[in-house]
């Protein structure tokens, strides 16, 4: 849902597809960098929303863990998106009360509603819970090792082709009914209970106590769980009423094998999630601590299944204010807000200390140049002019034709300095930055001059806003796709009203991690690196997020690794005066 | 307690207070900027926490409301400050439990309990609930209005002297209790009910049925209103019971009296909120809205004195998600929360047409120069260059005492940039930024040169951290205190090792809507500006926060003032490309 949401806005913010012949005319307003960001952020709030029915939560996850860059105004729209979300899915709900759409909106607005349970802890609680959360938070950040490297392994094989992605998926699919089929055989069979509220035992698709191999009037408490859905385990395991139904060698078996499930089954060709397996996870985790404290604490089962979904998400995810509001608005449950937020610091603080979270994990993996929030302590130790690399381009403000063609044609770099040779001063002036993009759609508008003199703004009128608006992902035009004829190559062509004339600068000598800071909070895409003594070149270089990764850096100064983690802050540290 | 918090963690920040003793050696690692920033942040989000028993609400107040500049660290530790608070209040009311405390505690963990009220509503309700929102978005920003007002005449008075203060205390608290105790004479006595679940009537503290001058078994109802704490009154107003114990005439009375109460009386010299008085404003409006439409809707009359806070709470604070939570963790009714979205949205949203926030208005009004998150448009169409103004004071790398002194006592600048003329250069180099408090810590030391040649580090060994720390309010050193002799002020400071090499500049064409967006999201105190074209200088002068009020800027283009709003974006509009 989240990456559904995400899709969804990011193809209006490319204005539509024109391939299925979606687009509007005012979607153009949004083919911006900026709107684009920000459209991606909303909709994935809005999967949260939906998914989860946990609005104020979903607003909360994108600025948690989705926003790299967050600006006020952006608060503001992910929470009128989650709130329509609200509106409307309580809409439907209510529409749908009757029963007309299947067994959508049964579960209310509230997916596992414990309300009802009785919260009454005292102090004495505390020890088992603080446990809990740091086993919790040693189980997640394992689950994030495990889940890293079985990745690793499937991409691997993924890399091969769409039929080894078949094969792979069809095995596991084939793994997991296997196993789960045979796993109740290992528990046996229960006497229903007498005051059961509900059917016992149970054949069909709902029904908490199944049948599976048992005698009349009995049920296998680990089938009741494995052939539920999730989202019906769930709300067992939270449930108060269901304290003696489940025995502690069924919750074992069914922690370990969804523990290992739902490692192995995320990273194949099918769609699995990370949030509901890992809920599922924790609440049984949860009910095997409850279990084993048994009756020397206060709290029940359930809510020990409640305050372990908590640890392990903790653990895994490392969220905080965002977890804390989904868990609230999954289980409606205020009084326990103060356990689940000491699970929650307890279980984040120990996992890490041994890994990222798995959000982090899964985006290194697959190579997604990401900047992490804060500058690396061996950032200090460098300037800027230290990871500044490679032969810069160059264009001047009036440049031919043929040099732009050439340089586009053999670098792949996204934005260029224009550089001016003024009359009055010797050494040449940087104009500013000009974008790989609006050069293409210069040359293919064959905006071009016979001679190097600058002729005003009439090029202006032949181009409009939407030429200069971001193009779809794969919709720009390549370099490639122009044709240009042999006297069109010995012409020239005017920058100067193209070109961005004020891009953000820092001087060579700062250092690396205030130039970092500066990228990151302004979410910038090139950084321009002038000289601090005037030379022959009144530019440096250009940063973009590859030069920031850590692995950039340490690849140029190998030397900064073992290094820099001895490394004190220097004196004064400027980065914490402003 | 919102401030009260946010004391304390100022007082942390300073490194305690030497004039009470009480002042510990670690906290002297808080001695800088950025963490003096993040406490005070903390700091608020636990009065919050504390106040409104909303930890997670205190934690987004501060993300919302509080800091001009949100880092991903900060909100790690604005839970976990907030997270201790919740485990604390809980133990405490826990400790509590048994009477051993007085008052506190009774009320658990949650203030306003709604849990209770059948919560079942349907599209019908909708139309309603809208028309509550706008209503109160309206309310909300007259509120602000006539609250800006009244300041505007306290600070008139409040200016003339303590005497004056303490008068109209007075005056505003007798005329408040001679109202208060008038008004219920108005009402008229109601029967006690049969089924009441309470004593009817009372005379004590408690109690909802007050019985003020009315015969045995009556109680005056807006007696009952004004008679209690603001907290029970608003649970009353609240709770789904109360349907029939108010009449129509007595929540008017009591709506208009606590609006302008409330106007009248925050601005005095007693400490008085707005939270609560906004709510309880909220309640009784909403109250009066929901017996107006009566049986026409579902919800019953206490839910809509929920919606009603809400929305004055929207039109007034304009805060969204923060509300949304604090107002969950205030009433703990998860299933009301698409409604509560609606109304906020819809409240802001015609609120923000008419004026601004209540908090920006305060800041305004007491000439805290806070500036917004987003660039004005007009910011686009000026440099920075057309900003800077005064006369530039530089210093040299080797500076005389004597300038430096001179200097320092003429202006009251906090930053000076350093510049060098270096050997093989024609012109002056910019060095960097060397703060006030650094400069006069020099001259304090006394670590000066007898000739302007540079010596190597020797100097540095004299210092400490300590001595660069940033110093409490009012406890800076001033230029003043500083005595030298004839001699020395003919001798040479050599301001390299103290100066900040790497300040962040921009370039004097950049649009001033880019270096606001910069100053804003990096959180400076100083950007420097540099010329476009190397000239005689290499800085054109210094921007500080004022620099970027809108007062200032308007005042020195006042042409903009009536254009800017006529004013288009500019083509190709590079505040959204990166």
């Amino acid at each position: 849902m989240v990456h559904t949401g995400a899709c969804v806005a990011a193809l209006m913010g490319q204005g539509g597809s024109k391939k299925y012949r979606l687009t509007w005319k005012w979607l153009q307003f949004f083919k911006n960098d900026r709107d684009r960001r920000d459209l991606v952020t909303c909709g994935s709030a809005a999967g949260i929303a939906a998914a989860f029915r946990a609005p104020v939560g979903g607003v909360l996850f994108a600025l948690e863990e989705m926003a790299s860059w967050w600006r006020g105004a952006l608060l503001w729209r992910a929470f009128f998106t989650t709130a329509v979300v609200a509106i409307v899915l309580r809409a439907l709900i209510d529409f749908c009360f009757t029963g007309k759409c299947g067994l959508f909106g049964t579960g209310g607005l509230i997916m596992f509603d414990v309300t009802s349970a009785n919260v009454t802890y005292h102090l004495v609680d505390v020890p088992p819970v603080f446990l809990l959360g740091m086993i919790g938070g040693i189980l997640g950040s394992l689950y994030n090792f495990l889940l890293e490297k079985v990745l690793r392994i499937y991409s691997l094989i993924n890399e091969k082709g769409s039929a080894y992605k078949i094969l792979l998926a069809c095995s596991i699919s084939i793994f997991t009914s296997c196993l789960l089929f045979g796993l109740p055989w290992l528990a046996s069979c229960q006497t229903c209970p007498i005051d059961a509220t509900e059917a016992c035992p149970t054949i069909g698709r709902s029904g908490n106590y199944k049948k599976f191999q048992c005698p009349p009037n009995h049920y296998n408490d680990l089938a009741s769980l494995i052939f539920n859905t999730n989202d019906d385990a769930i709300k067992n395991l939270f449930s108060k009423n269901t304290d003696a139904e489940f025995h502690l060698s069924s919750i074992f078996i069914f922690f370990v094998t969804c523990f290992f499930l739902s490692i192995i089954s995320y990273g194949i060709v099918a769609p699995t999630g990370l949030f509901i397996p890992v809920i599922l996870i924790g609440a049984s985790y949860g009910r095997l601590v409850g279990m084993l404290i048994g009756s020397r604490s206060n709290l029940n089962h359930g809510l020990f299944a409640v305050l372990g979904s908590a640890s392990l998400l903790g653990g895994s995810m490392r969220m905080t204010v965002s977890l804390c509001v989904i868990i609230l608005e999954l289980t409606n449950n205020l009084l326990l807000l103060p356990l689940i937020m000491l699970v929650l610091l307890v279980s984040k603080t120990i996992a890490d200390g041994f890994n990222r979270n798995i959000y982090d994990l899964i985006m290194k993996l697959k190579g997604f140049p990401y900047l992490k929030a804060h500058a690396e302590p061996y950032m200090r130790q460098l300037t800027v002019g230290n990871v500044v690399t490679g032969p810069l381009q160059l264009f001047n403000g009036i440049e031919k034709v043929s040099n732009i063609v050439h340089v586009l044609r053999t670098t792949r770099h996204n934005g260029f300095p224009v550089i001016d040779e003024p009359l009055l001063s010797v050494s040449p002036v940087l104009f500013g930055l000009v974008l790989r993009a609006h050069l293409i759609m210069l040359l293919k508008k064959k905006a071009f001059l016979l001679t190097p003199v600058p002729t005003g703004t009439d090029d202006f009128n032949q181009f409009t806003a939407v030429d200069f608006a971001k193009k779809g992902l794969g919709n720009g035009d390549k370099i490639e796709d122009i044709e240009l004829t042999e006297e069109e190559m010995e012409m020239f062509v005017d920058l100067h009203p193209f070109t961005n004339a004020s891009p953000y600068t820092v001087v060579e000598t700062m250092s690396l991690a205030k130039a970092f800071i500066l990228f990151r909070e302004v979410g910038l895409r090139h950084l321009l690196v002038i000289p601090k003594f005037s030379g022959r070149l009144p530019v440096v270089g250009i940063l973009t997020r590859h030069d920031f990764m850590p692995e950039h850096i340490l690849g140029m100064h190998p030397s900064l690794i073992n290094r820099w983690k001895r490394l004190r802050i220097q004196f004064p540290c400027w980065d914490k005066i402003f």
